[in-house]
């Protein structure tokens, strides 16, 4: 079964991009359960993406993807389909983006929320140089909760830079999307859409997920009036035209409005509505679980460090009423799952924000909680500054539990906890410990859990 | 001429109010026009910190400021008056707040968009450990535009806490503000504002700064419906109760809209509108030139490395046209203003964003530009992560021009550069030059606008 490249793509009509659909999913599932990989994403991105490389070039027009992890019906899609059989092995291919793997990958990904500033900066290249291609992003709503996507939006917002951002809602990150922002959302997928192209209001559409619902008619003046009353979202607030929600399950709809928003004059937001897992009923129905699937046969090692230091951390929470937990929408991966269950008070999934994560818990730790932030090496790199303006300055008693430290393996070089000493170390007050078992681990956490110390601890676990 | 301590706020009636309001303004002007320091931005919030602490109790409530360099007033009403006259020298008192100079001081602060993820922690602790006091963040619409106050708001908009933010909103940082989130504040400036308190819709209130409008009526179903349609703010959408927009001069209205906020069972964030400035008219035309002042008599040392690398990386722009320079909210401070000035679309000011900044510079080396960012050391850690994982991966040329390298003097040890070597040598590809004289920075700028070199430059200019 071979999928085809992108310029086949601009030949088919949407039922032939329906079956190419089924057919790229087949193969997503097939492979990825047999390699190991994330799956539960791409499968949610496929007629999304599809639609993005037909109304896209991706080797002349520059696509850049958030995080990046589902990049893979891209990768199909753009020659690398061999691929798939080496994903995320040493010398094989990448789980993400990687321009020496393809010139079709623009940018690298691996972080959250850095697309739209990348994507933006290539926009003002293109601009200034004089280019003539398009530059598109694709976001999903967990990365809108870091601060540095809201950051380029407020820049690109009044830029006024020709720039596509496609807003993938699947209302997930790994787990349930959280925050404000989240909710925000969720309430925006059940509002009717109304949609301004050259010559006024055109449409309205109800996207619901799995629902194909598409209705188009000319507004009047009084249409006009309600929209401008209504249609008052926060993206058009921070100076994006907005188009959606849109069904993104839907190729006909995506393929229009991404036209539409390719032709725009400006910086354009689409809102696409997608389910995490889409047509693969295990995926669909435990989408966290399927967010990253093993290889097949792969066998684990005894006890993850991640596990122990959750099992222990909650085991002192029931006796130190004043321990916290924090993650950055890593709560399985860090290991505190059980603590979550069981103190759900003491327990903070604050979004991928690693930089307000660490300045919440140093007011928490000036008002006399003992907050311990559970995060990955790499993402820590994210809170430098706040570990050191506001825990350091004021000597605040605050754990940083940092997982993944040293090299990952799979995921590569984007997520390698590789600088954690050195950038820790020279942090004036800072003490480093590197367990080399889980005993050492059980030891220290006894240890740091008593705030009167006067210092910070950074427990690094090594893989 | 004694200012009096806060509990005295409390038995004064408005006019008494309004008269120490006036004795305030007179005694900073002199005494910081004589030993230098932050003039405009206190100005600007006299009748603002008034309110606040007449109706928070700055030793028991916690009052946390952003940036903290409009913290004065707060100074003078909590017992520091005499400590004025050392402000921000060595050994005397701190031009920021300082929790080791007075128990009123909740927290340190430097850095800005930290303060509403500090008060959001005070205010979870305050919860759990069943604390009885309020919490309240005062910030700037400037600090608005760093991605840190975005990932507080989003948590904290959901998290139901009791919490007070105070957006004291002059339309400025140092300079103008930018971004679209500027753009929204100055709309919803001019808009009337509903308040719905315990029972119902009661006030409109149009704040003009400088005006005293103040309209109150009873609302009846019709109205309650037009707010429900029209009042449709990105914090209401964020999940904060919004009030405001509200006179920031007028301290009947500042005391009332607090005390409101004060009973508010969640999140509240209250607009105030104010003049940067205010009632001292060179500042009140020229804010930006009285933001920071010099100590009376103080001389410069020829010229400073800042305007070296300013009028430098001009000349050079003339010549190579793919060089741009891009600020976070520093214009000024870094040098630029002669650049911004002779190439306004070569100059990007992208807001007190410096991951942003980095993140976008690495998309526009990537499509061949040669972005050099002007930053001070102490704010490029907030980019840390963004320089691994998008600059350096990819080993892309952009240009670090690191601006208040080693000690900075009067600011104080939030603003020291002193990690910046330690972390920039650690980063793969990373080549750090640090120049001794102005003669060497010009020489070095010279070679790193050739971006062949494939190797980041970081440039430390010493004070």
């Amino acid at each position: 079964m071979t999928i085809p490249g992108p310029e086949a793509l601009k030949e088919m009509d949407y039922a032939q991009l329906e079956e190419l659909c089924g057919r790229i999913r087949s193969f997503l599932v097939e492979s990825v359960t047999k390699t190991g990989g994330h799956l539960s994403s791409n499968l949610g991105a496929v007629e999304l993406t599809v639609a993005l490389e037909r109304t896209f070039d991706p080797f002349t027009d520059r696509i850049v993807f958030d995080v990046g992890h589902q990049s893979y019906v891209h990768k199909l899609l753009t020659g690398r389909q061999a691929g798939f059989e080496t994903l995320r092995s040493l010398g094989g291919m990448s789980g993400f983006p990687k321009p020496s793997e393809s010139d079709a990958d623009a940018f690298i990904a691996g972080h959250a929320s850095n697309s739209i500033s990348v994507a933006l900066g290539m926009a003002r290249a293109r601009t200034l140089t004089g280019g003539d291609y398009s530059v598109v992003c694709l976001t999903g709503d967990g990365a809108l909760t870091g601060g540095l996507a809201f950051e380029a939006l407020n820049d690109a917002g009044q830029s006024g830079e020709r720039l596509v951002v496609v807003l993938n809602d699947n209302g997930m990150s790994i787990k349930k999307n959280v925050g404000a922002v989240a909710r925000m959302l969720a309430a925006q997928r059940v509002k009717p859409a109304y949609y301004k192209f050259k010559k006024g209001y055109r449409k309205v559409m109800f996207a619901v997920p799995g629902g194909k619902a598409l209705y188009r008619f000319n507004h009047n003046v009084k249409e006009a009036l309600k929209h401008a009353i209504l249609h008052n979202s926060t993206f058009e607030e921070l100076g994006f035209q907005y188009i959606g929600p849109a069904n993104g399950h839907d190729l006909k709809q995506l393929c229009y409005l991404l036209e539409a928003a390719k032709n725009a004059p400006g910086p354009v937001l689409v809102h696409v509505v997608t389910k995490k897992g889409k047509g693969y009923a295990p995926a669909e129905s435990e989408p966290d679980k399927y967010h990253g699937v093993s290889a097949a046969g792969a066998k684990s090692c005894g006890e993850s460090f991640s596990s122990v230091f959750g099992r222990k951390l909650t085991e002192l929470a029931r006796e130190n009423r004043r321990i916290c937990a924090i993650t950055a929408a890593m709560e399985q991966g860090t290991g505190l799952d059980g603590f979550a269950a069981e103190f759900p008070d003491r327990f903070f999934d604050v979004g991928i924000a690693e930089g307000h994560a660490v300045s919440m818990a140093a007011g928490m730790a000036k008002q006399g909680l003992v907050p311990v932030f559970a995060v990955y090496s790499s993402f820590l790199q994210r809170s430098f500054d706040m570990l050191i303006h506001d825990v350091a300055i004021l000597g605040l008693h605050v754990v940083f539990a940092v997982d993944r430290a040293g090299l990952v393996g799979e995921d590569g070089e984007t997520h390698h906890g590789a600088f954690d000493v050195g950038f820790l170390r020279q942090v004036p007050g800072m003490t480093v410990w590197s367990p080399s078992s889980a005993a050492e681990l059980r030891d220290m956490l006894d240890v740091v859990q008593v705030d009167d110390l006067g210092r910070r601890v950074h427990i690094a676990q090594r893989q």
